[in-house]
């Protein structure tokens, strides 16, 4: 049984996309659905993987079908390839599964030599259109095909032009065209040292080779790479009969919307040239007619195009964007797929087609880009003020969103400037954890220095405030409290503006727009949460933070991590002696002055969820993390310890790690200090019988203990935190409940996870430590290599970006279910920064979580990816 | 239905170890043999576990089934336990699966009370007999079971003899002993506040209770964690009638063994004490008679006996360990045991047990501890001369061993002082990668710092070469070369030696004698070949290694690491440049100058091999290990390379990383410096075709790409061996045959080891890594929370002695199973150091591993295991 390498149009169907590609796929649903299709066929997605497989070489049986299928394609047209009298001419377009640039560009009028031009000029009756399409022919097939310099092909017409006085190419007459055509021959036969072959079927297996090979350029590669397309798809090939839309004033070329792809308004869209073909409208020499004045000027055609569109959006229920031509008073249908569009006009369209009963809330889910909403969250700039922006420098766009204030080169200054009303951007070389109030305070962070992970960055994207991080092109002095952009020297109070969504930077307050929650984002979000099955919640760990999730529809806190809390200002001091001290009564001195602190954290956290969950995990970063770097800090310290700066510094010294990611941390803490899990339980007890008697809300507690890999520190550990929050219980004559539990992001941990779950009321999988351990790579430390791999092609997806599913997801599916085996009981949860990633969210879905946990700003996307997974989990 | 939680001796046998205790089943086993055996019951380590988990509480079903079988004790014995007229005694003794010291004593004479002992006076018509018992057994129960004070009762004792004026306790009288026994009721009643229990069941239950607390008490905890003794065994209880050894010159108590334990002479061996209960022969007031003179003090007991030892060991067809007590002219066994015995005993037992037919050669595989073989693989002190030998300081016993010879203070000098045909220690406060050669030329190692991982100690195992680390109490000045021990002060070249097995260190030269692998540990090594699975290599970096572990019987090289090679004092200044090179072009210049060094050594390890495999690893650490951290030597490498200090330092720190286990390495270096791996690659060709024409060896190189996670990773590095290889071939005309494989160390390689197998010819497991990855975890790093982990006995096993089974150990089998469906003719070894370890191989056999590769001086060890494996795999 040979395979099946080539499909006719009329054989396959839009369901077949992986293997015809989207452009094949829609040519043969649009086929069976009656529509005017130049008919083709599509050389498969397979063929072209078995093409690379074989060292580039197509196999015999390809070549086979390939001309079986010409010769049905002969059948159907009524013409020939290559006959003298009756040529058939085909164009050659790539076409994968996903829609991608860099892939090989169309190949028109293949099949014309110099004996079906003359047949094709004596057919049309037109010998100067049957030469300028052999002639452009031979420019596309050398240039895409024989990878030729198109200035060369260029030049042969601009000296032709010159010579003869034209202006443009119109001009040239068909004793012209036939020049060029000849000292184009001659250009191939230079550059390739072979003739510019004549025969029609080696112009088409060549033309379909070098579709194949274009699936591997570099610019193809790169483009996957950044847009996480697997390596592995391939590409198809689409041959299709020619028609033309410039065979004069009764033909023509358009592209159109069903709807508009900037506002989602229900009304056709798109443009149109009469007499031409593609190329020409891209090329932009002409300007294109608007596709209403088609109603116009051809009032049939537009009746048929738009009754042929509707038709189209009623089939595929999505907002179509459609290629056609217009061959001598015909119309012919040459492409059509779903449109692109911006996010508002993603959530009209998907409002409206429910509405007018198109499509049902759950299609609805499947028409919005989740990660697209991200857009509609941040301030922008008003449009209209933009346009008077001075942009004075740029960075990279690290946190999305607009912001405009006076510039202040300290946190403590941001922070003060914002609490006496002022608007603020905080300006500095760098951030670091103390700047965090003083982040927080502001309406947008620049930094000179840093990249997309850098501390500012990464705090800014958690926090949602915009940031633009990296703009080398500017100075910041901190201690004269100046930054120069270009000539301009700003000063502290000066104005400026910037878009983190561009990495622009302006000069001067520009007015901003706030985010529109309500309207169509409301209802979708309404919609997504009656269909999903996961539950969102929020990675936060201030009042605010918690506030602004609850804004975006969080339904708890899935991870409220404490050691921020320690970095605190006020704080730190005592924090940094209770770790520094001798011995276990010197340090439980210094938590007893920490505990206060922590409980109203905690209180500030229960006051605005009150009954929502809030999984409170227990201190996880190793301890040195906390201890001064700096030369001042050090000495302060030492003095208000009593220390000489040698014994803090050998003190600090005993506390270094080799590898602190695989040091003493997490669980490793509770063990080895359970004074101090002690104290973060006795404080998110009483902060929560407290509440809880203030508000009369039902509040239950989950504390959570981090890194565990063995059943034995797991109960340790919750031993301490069981026996002080019965403690508190007593104390406080309460009877509250509360859980205790653990993450899961350890590989050992998973692996044992029925184990684990014996002891524990809840997981939660912390799929970023998962992802670096199963790699056996730290983020901090595979910049040196990453970009590397990024460039090779390595991976499908950036495995800190969405989960790796081959790999680290299997530990979390293992971990799943061995968990449920464990514990009947238990609740699962995902906190890792993939919980706001929608196809890890499909993932955590499929496997069975009950929640996903992210940053405040992804709730709303979340909460829209976990309905999609909800309707695409239920189709598989 | 109610559990059984008691067995008759005469309902077990001794497969039932697991739940009787090693001595309950082997009690059962002697019933059911027909052996005289006092009769008596066994209260099962189940229900120890029980007792524990319900909070140290019987419950009333144990208590009623011990009642139970008290009653058919008294029946078997014709007396009554409490009886007024025919009292029955009893002794209570502990007895786990594995026997084990911390865990309670004996009380023996239990039952006694003011009547029975009158009635006990009366039937042995000896009232100082039966008050000597009685005082005997409140001063073991009050001991063992109330935990007071020893030295309480014993005080009582030595004032009455000081009063009357006896020398020895055989002198108190009757009324002497009333006194006693009131006395220390006295002493009871004051320290636990209770009267001395009076009714034998109330003694019976808490002494039961007694025997099942001991099992958790810090004595028993810390001697599981040392041997590895999981903690949810439990123990059994032995209640046993007693038989006394001291009823008069009839009577007797001793000890024997079937064979020599110290030799392993086929002779009963043991010694006995007439008219004497067991404490007697341990208090040593009495010297024991050997066993020979039983034979002519009680011939026919001494037949009986013989008789019965050799029923015995043809029965459990192993040497045994056994106790017995003639009552009154009757011999009764009180236990036997499979008895311990020295390495070289061991091996003559099992060969001289496989030449009279008693066993197999595979049962004799069982009879030897694997890991004790090592004892017999090193120099040791001769016995005579070691009588005459001062210590003269002790310290970490790091490295087994003897070693003798004049001490000198650096490698240098020390390696020249080996060539000029000294024998030499080298002494260093501690050691450093530049010492390797030094410690190679060395008989042994001293130092003054360190603990059993630091370099010293770590380096010095893998060589064989023994070692005594961290000894504090000697001063080490390396400036002028002296060592100080107390008041004495050696000098360069004064004579000392090292005991690595014991951390003694010895004045002056003592004479060492040779291990013998002749004989019967030849014997044993063979059949050992013969019967195990499992090919054993070797991790050797150098010829002298590779030697080293042929000779030891190693069938090829598992782990050849490349680093150590890069370490060499000639080397490091061109692999710093190297490194340090500004661009790929001047790195080339640099590798190119290290090539012939690289192939130099691996022609030293293809000469020695020939055609055994050696698996050698392309580069794997972190490229700035081998930069200097010494301020003077990166002054000289600056200067050396035309930098500033500053430029050099800031060079350096480019290189630095947070987390260098999770860091830049590995097949990550293949991949981004290719031209590294490619020198490698074409050192190993050219030296295996280059010794392969020399020597007419049929040499096949096994190229290994270390810390694959992805695939894409191996294919990459792949290309890049296999291109460099091919191109070598070509060059020399050479059609050599070569594999390429990787290391599974990574928790994703083993996950997606199906897919990796494609590209590997094989794998080898590396679990050293493996296991910091899967626990998150690194051994440099771990210290600061393990020691604690240990002391509360999380670790069943230490993971990286052997392998985690349930956690890591899923990871390999998973790695396995995954690798032979991805590729069938995949071979697969660990080269990590749970290779020489014999659980562990025994688990790698069990999951179809082809080999296991360890240090040299394990490689006989190895072979052992390997066979125990098989033996034990095919029983399973």
């Amino acid at each position: 049984m040979s395979k099946k390498w080539v499909y006719m149009f009329s054989e396959g169907n839009a369901d077949q996309r992986n293997l015809l590609g989207g452009k094949g796929a829609n040519l043969a649903e649009m086929t069976n659905l009656g529509l005017p299709v130049p008919q083709g066929f599509t050389v498969t997605t397979e063929a072209c993987l078995d093409y690379i497989d074989k060292d580039n070489t197509l196999s015999d049986e390809m070549v086979e079908q390939i001309e079986e299928s010409m010769q049905k394609l002969n059948e159907i047209s009524g013409k020939s390839f290559g006959d003298e009298e009756n040529p058939l001419l085909v164009s050659v377009r790539s076409g994968a599964r996903i829609s991608m640039p860099g892939m090989m560009d169309t190949i028109l009028n293949l099949g014309l030599n110099n004996t079906t031009v003359e047949a094709l000029a004596k057919k049309s009756g037109n010998p100067r259109f049957a030469w300028d399409s052999y002639r452009r022919f031979i420019q596309m097939f050398g240039d895409v095909v024989q990878e030729i310099d198109k200035n060369k092909f260029e030049a042969v017409l601009d000296d032709i032009k010159e010579r003869e006085g034209y202006e443009y190419d119109t001009e040239l007459t068909v004793d012209d065209l036939k020049e060029v055509v000849d000292r184009y021959k001659a250009i191939v036969k230079e550059e390739t040292g072979e003739e510019f072959p004549v025969e029609p079927k080696e112009q088409l297996m060549k033309a379909v080779e070098a579709v194949f090979k274009s699936w591997n350029n570099p610019r193809a590669i790169a483009y996957r790479n950044l847009n996480e397309i697997p390596h592995d798809y391939g590409t198809a090939v689409n041959v299709q009969s020619m028609v033309f839309g410039n065979m004069g004033d009764n033909s023509g070329t358009g592209v159109a919307f069903t709807r508009n792809p900037a506002t989602g308004e229900n009304k056709l869209y798109g443009e149109y040239l009469i007499n031409a073909q593609g190329e020409d409208v891209v090329a932009g020499i002409r300007t294109p007619e608007p596709i209403d004045r088609l109603k116009e000027e051809m009032p049939e055609i537009y009746d048929q195009f738009a009754e042929t569109a509707q038709k189209l959006e009623d089939h595929y229920k999505d907002m179509q964007d459609m290629e056609f031509t217009i061959d001598d008073g015909r119309l012919f249908m040459l492409q059509t797929r779903n449109g692109k569009r911006t996010a508002p006009a993603a959530l009209q369209i998907a409002v409206d087609m429910v509405n007018d009963g198109s499509i049902t809330k759950e299609e609805a889910m499947t028409r919005i880009e989740a990660k697209a909403l991200d857009q509609l969250l941040h301030p922008t700039f008003d449009e209209e003020a933009l346009k008077e922006g001075i942009v004075i420098a740029e960075g990279l766009a690290a946190s999305p969103g607009a912001g405009t204030g006076k510039i202040y080169f300290t946190a403590d200054e941001a922070k003060e400037a914002a609490e006496n009303g002022e608007d603020v951007i905080l300006v500095r070389k760098e951030t670091s954890p103390e700047d965090i109030e003083g982040m927080h305070a502001s309406n947008g962070i620049l930094t000179s220095r840093g990249g997309m992970t850098s501390h500012a960055a990464v705090v800014a994207r958690g926090m949602g405030t915009c940031c633009v991080a990296g703009v080398e092109e500017i100075v910041v002095d901190e201690d004269n409290k100046t930054m120069t952009a270009g000539d301009k020297v700003y000063k502290e109070g000066d104005f400026i503006s910037i878009d983190g969504t561009t990495g622009k930077v302006y000069d001067g307050s520009i007015k901003t727009v706030a985010p529109e929650l309500s309207g169509n984002f409301g209802t979708i979000m309404d919609w997504a949460d009656e269909i999903r099955n996961l539950k969102i919640r929020t990675n936060a760990d201030s009042p605010r933070d918690a506030q602004q999730a609850l804004d975006f529809g969080a339904e708890g806190i899935g991870l409220c991590r404490t050691e921020h809390m320690f970095f605190d200002e006020e704080r730190i001091p005592a924090v940094r002696r209770m770790i520094l001290s001798p011995d276990k009564e010197t340090r439980e001195k210094y938590l007893e002055e920490l505990e206060p602190m922590q409980k109203e954290d905690f209180k500030g956290m229960y006051e605005i969820m009150k009954e929502k969950p809030i999984t409170i995990r227990l201190l996880d970063p190793p301890l040195h993390e906390f201890l001064p770097t700096e030369e001042e800090d050090i000495e302060a310290l030492a003095n208000d310890m009593g220390m000489t700066v040698e014994e803090m510094k050998a003190n600090i010294d005993s506390l270094h790690e080799f590898n602190p990611m695989l040091g003493h941390r997490g669980v490793r803490l509770a063990i080895t200090y359970p004074e101090i899990a002690a104290m973060q339980t006795r404080a998110i007890m009483e902060a929560a019988i407290e509440v809880a008697e203030e508000t009369g809300a039902d509040i239950q507690p989950e504390i959570m203990i981090p890194l565990v890999g063995m059943t034995e520190e797991l109960e340790d550990a919750k031993q301490t935190v069981i026996e002080t929050a019965e403690e508190v219980k007593k104390e406080k004559g309460s009877d509250i409940e509360y859980k205790v539990g653990t993450m899961i992001e350890i590989p050992r941990a998973a692996l044992i996870a029925d184990k684990i779950a014996e002891d524990a009321d809840f997981f939660s999988f912390g799929t970023n430590d998962l992802t670096q351990m199963t790699f056996g790579y730290s983020r901090d430390d595979a910049g040196k290599f990453i970009e590397e791999y990024k460039e090779k092609g390595f991976y499908q997806v950036d495995p800190f970006a969405s989960i790796d599913q081959e790999g680290v997801g299997q530990l979390v599916e293992t971990g799943v279910k061995l968990g449920h085996q464990g514990n009947e009981e238990i609740h699962m949860g995902v906190c890792g920064e993939h919980g706001g990633d929608p196809n890890s969210i499909k993932f955590f879905d499929k496997v069975g979580l009950d929640y996903v946990s992210c940053s405040p700003f992804r709730v709303p996307i979340a909460r829209l990816a976990a309905a999609q997974a909800a309707v695409e989990n239920t189709e598989d």
